[in-house]
């Protein structure tokens, strides 16, 4: 295991698909938890298809936009600079993400408490 | 514990002090890892004075502008939108941050591995 530093440009990763869809990338997984770099355009999880992940997570939207949806029926809106904490065992979904511009995320989960 | 998820924006935290240091805000603390705001103002710590952390920390800036020190003597310039991954044991500090602007962090603190 090193314990030289590392960098780069959050701008800089892997480019959402041209045709629509998401690209993920792991920019750290250390002690359980991962640090993740999404790139979405115009992807949306399926109605019935939910995340329900075994610990928290912590969502930043970067740049573009998108929705979340929830178990309960409730969306929410996300614009550059909105953060979502999705506790575990909270379902939720992309429920839409702008078509017509990449969509740059950065998410963070945790290890189950 | 909650399963409701939560919502903010990252600009609208606590701000930096007007005459200079930085204010910390725990945004999500679950399984041994955290998530922190920080938000700088002309803050640098001692030249003797180093973070050694245990686990692995991801931090990107968001906006104004830093230098990270590293105990080889190597500084690195961070710009909105540069991350950078600060391994366990990887001594650092913050060499320099902008006097004239406020300085945002996000940092994720993963567990010890």
């Amino acid at each position: 295991m090193s314990s030289a530093p590392r960098f780069g440009r959050i701008g800089e990763g892997l480019a959402a698909p041209a045709e629509g869809g998401e690209r993920f990338e792991t920019l750290l997984a250390a002690g359980g938890g991962r640090v993740e770099r999404i790139a979405s355009r115009g992807q949306s999880d399926p109605p019935d298809q939910w995340y329900d992940q075994p610990g928290d997570e912590f969502v930043l939207l970067l740049t573009g936009a998108a929705r979340l949806g929830f178990a309960d029926g409730a969306e929410k809106a996300l614009a550059p600079g909105d953060w979502a904490v999705l506790p575990a065992g909270c379902r939720h979904r992309v429920a839409w993400t702008d078509p017509a511009r990449e969509t740059l995320w950065l998410a963070f989960h945790l290890p189950p408490g």
